[in-house]
């Protein structure tokens, strides 16, 4: 009797999201096994690799990428160092499972994409794994609501990391919605504007809330509201609104309360429990595929480029008062 | 034993809202007496006027306004005939509450505005007096929410009039927003935009649904949606996101149902079941007021100009390619 | 022109229900004029009948009954005083609205239900004005959930008043869901058994939360939860399980907030802003029919004596280790 | 390199709940490999095995047992070889997860648990792992609620199969809650009533639905409603009623639709979709448990027993016209 031998995979990141790939990896994914973790700073990559046995640490990602040990790679290593660490994996002929952003900009992520094999880069978009997001795809092509006329897309944080942009509002929350809304329409977003609201006083100098509204090539149009300091909760919001009808994820609390004269739900402090089925998810799917010698159902490298193009193109209207911005998608 | 006479209120328009207002006065509200109903159909008027004891029924509003049975006037006839109406009821020194909008035009508000008397004139948002937008500005005031920052507004309908033009979605329909946040708020709109989402198909050639982006002068950012055509019932919906949490209406239904796989509860077909006990609170105050020889707690001419003036800086977005207009309200 | 003369109330007890009835009547109910109020302490019923101009207030309830000016009364004195106070306004030949209970015991029930002209009794058993009980009657009557055959009932309060014994459980919350089941079922209780559970620790010695089985002659089986100390607040549910579905009453709070890690909606410490609507709109019902010379749509005595009787066979279960007690209506 | 070995499964029953856990193994657990299925029509089990590279088919449930590619064994076959099969795996000193029930019978029951060895086996009562269910139990175990004092459950499915007894409303339905309950606070059943409804005519008959009473050692008591043929969807719901307050599950509806006049979330046909995740959990934390040569965290064979000793009383009480029946766990 034969079984399947697991995928080996290394992991390059040995951080928050990083030490998560792992552990899901580890505990939750079938057919997957850890072999390596990679982290600039050796000492965590050791830590992180201490919880799987068998697993090997190094603080040099490419020996990783390289090591006859490691089938597939995991990219959760500073924004950075994304783009190289892509091309060095598809040189080798392995797949990659690469955190959002493919890189920080457009045109880094075209330099990928000119490489042989980026059919073997899959993008974090986790999103399209969540339970909830899958459900809303699917009952949006059932057709019950009708033609989709408007989304509306919330996200809200309960702290800015230190340090925290203007500008990373949108690439470092808003480009999820970049992703998924032409996933959920099946059209790509064409322009878009940017819109400041009064700033919380929680951080100063920093513009949070940001609204935006997205185009898409079948003429919806999206409104997204981003809030890095909501203070109360990580919470995330999306519904569509068609020609028919409406469709919405539901607050995906499990228990009610009642006390102190209130009905209560409660929020999570970040994105870790909110998307931990929808990063399960992703990541068996990615094993699956590896497996079968399919291609892997993520986003592709291409869509990390075009939710890429759209953040620049949101950044641009930012930098000219909210002006209506064309997104340019370059050419590969 | 002496009992407070009650008020003696005349009613102009014999249509929906007018026969609508009739039937509140003399059912619900305490203290008020429907003695004359008035419309330039006079058996549309007589037939109104049966349904109470004792009034009597005109085709002559002016005749209505004049006649010493009456104390205070209700305007519920078209648009067009708000402003001279209002004038004559002032003049003949009696309390208005007139329908929104004060006038079609900025303009023609203002001339209502010139008269002298113009205190004794409240405009029916009947918003104001719904318990969940009393609750919602009330909880504002106690700060929990911390300084409001976003307003997200959607108001929904089944189906638009037959003729409804794209401009009747802001004056008809978003005009309710442009007097509730500033109320909400207590700041008032400076600038708004304009933007057209894909247009649903059930009416050719009207774009429909509408968003708005209104800033107020306290720096919160507002999203209105609107949606006459939306089909699935009458829906409006109000969040404020403020710096420590965020306040919203609840879904009214009284009634939920499990049937058929699925979990439900009902949206009415008009705004009339949804706002029933607002226009009955409203009537109720603004009776109280007069009987007590208080200023009405209603908003006021002044508000109206201001909101039909909003209504004209949006509309002035739409013609001019969603650009942002600054909101001019004239002098007095 | 004439209009139609108020019907002139006199409110019998100023206590937190009486005084209620009296703002309530005379704020918020068309067609009603508060002329007396009575109460065992006269100055507490000058305080109350302050509030009304033009009311005269008395210590002795049966002069209010007497009164010419009086066309009408409200009785909501103490229950042990609800019988006389009934019997005493019905030989007057004046129209009653008894708070519940028509007497503490049925017995006493029967001898107010012996008199001539006892149509002219109504009980103040609110919840049938309750605009959600009033909606899910009319569903369960429209079919959609095929035949009922279980209610759950809940009742819960913040605390029990001073001296509360298990036994006001029955009489004092309970009482109303043996009202609102055969008013909704369209079926008579038959038979009732009653089980405690682990007793609160927030009253010593008293039996609270308790839980009832209610079976009506339809073969309907009710369970029903009273719990006076619940402590986080006044809530009330009641759920209808049929053959096709189910129908219940949802959450009636109007706002919803997110601070702080929790989304939540709002309790009120007691019953007056739960059934407030249901206390005018029953008023309203009574006051039109007086006016109409129609019979008022309210509880009659008979269903005050039907009440009762169910309540004492509850408490002849709860004397009895919850053994099933069968229940008898004593004949008039 | 070397990873450790994947814990290799036999399933015994290739019918709808062995076909599921055949998959779940294979798909969505970590650690585990499908080796062998059993099933006594041999071509059931081929065509579950084949889902499976590598797996092998039997009609012979006890060579499965005794293989050596086999570590571990789930019992899924028909409730009366449960017993037998999990013996044979004891005596084989291998780890069972056993569905539920352990036995028909307490007294069959005994005869397992007076097996050398049976540790070995778990029992598939798989809403411990069920998010919301291991939320409600940590959130009891927090305090916030206070000592529970009620606990009200409901279980509703579509249809019954074809042949249900009453009987089968207790053993097959309801079991659930008599293992969930006393793990929820901590405390044994020790009597318990049983009370029919009116019933369903959907299935002539059978007394559907049904309400049973549970009292635990605590002094708590818990409300049970079992409707097999609820019509409208598989619906489980569980509050607890605490001294400060309440806890329950939510809907766990992911997507909410406005259409029609209705805003409605969906209710799953059966129990799968709805236990998806408990059966992973479940699965995976057996495969860890294993692994690590630590006890599995599953209920146990001496929880199964207790459940059918539940069930027994409480078909006592169904035969005896409801009375209250104690509880009686036989001595192992």
């Amino acid at each position: 009797m034969t079984s399947s031998n697991p995928i080996r995979v290394g992991v390059v990141g040995a951080g928050n999201m990083g030490a998560d790939h792992v552990n899901t990896l580890h505990r939750w994914v079938s057919g997957a096994q850890v072999t390596y973790v990679a982290d600039i700073d050796g000492r965590r990559a050791a830590e992180v690799a201490a919880g799987v046995p068998g697993a090997r640490a190094t603080d040099d990602a490419y020996a990783l990428i390289a090591h006859p040990d490691v089938d597939a790679v995991v990219i959760a290593s500073h924004d950075s160092t994304h783009a190289d660490l892509a091309i060095a994996a598809v040189r080798a002929g392995k797949a990659v499972m690469c955190e959002k952003p493919l890189a920080p900009t457009a045109a880094e992520c075209v330099r990928v994409l000119r490489e042989d094999g980026t059919h073997l880069v899959s993008l974090g978009f986790m999103r399209r794994f969540d339970p909830g997001y899958a459900d809303l795809r699917a009952a949006l092509g059932s057709g019950t609501a009708g033609a989709p006329l408007l989304v509306h897309c919330v996200s809200r944080g309960v702290s800015s990391a230190p340090g925290a942009t203007d500008e990373f509002s949108v690439t470092g929350s808003a480009i999820h919605e970049f992703d998924t809304v032409p996933w959920l329409l099946g059209a790509p977003i064409t322009e878009v504007s940017w819109h400041a609201a009064r700033p919380t006083s929680a951080v100063a100098g920093l513009r949070d809330p940001q609204v935006m509204l997205l185009r898409t090539a079948d003429g919806a149009l999206t409104t997204v509201e981003t809030f890095l300091n909501a203070g109360y909760g990580y919470d995330v919001r999306c519904e569509v609104v068609g020609e028919h009808g409406t469709l919405a994820l539901t607050d995906p609390a499990r228990l009610v309360s009642d006390t102190a004269r209130t009905r209560a739900t409660g929020y999570p402090a970040d994105w870790r429990p909110r998307f931990a089925d929808a990063y399960r998810l992703e990541l068996q799917a990615w094993t699956d595929a590896i497996a079968a010698g399919r291609p892997a159902p993520l986003a592709t490298a291409y869509d990390g480029l075009v939710a890429a193009a759209v953040a620049e193109a949101v950044i641009g209207s930012m930098h000219a008062d909210g002006r209506t911005v064309a997104v340019q998608v370059p050419e590969v």
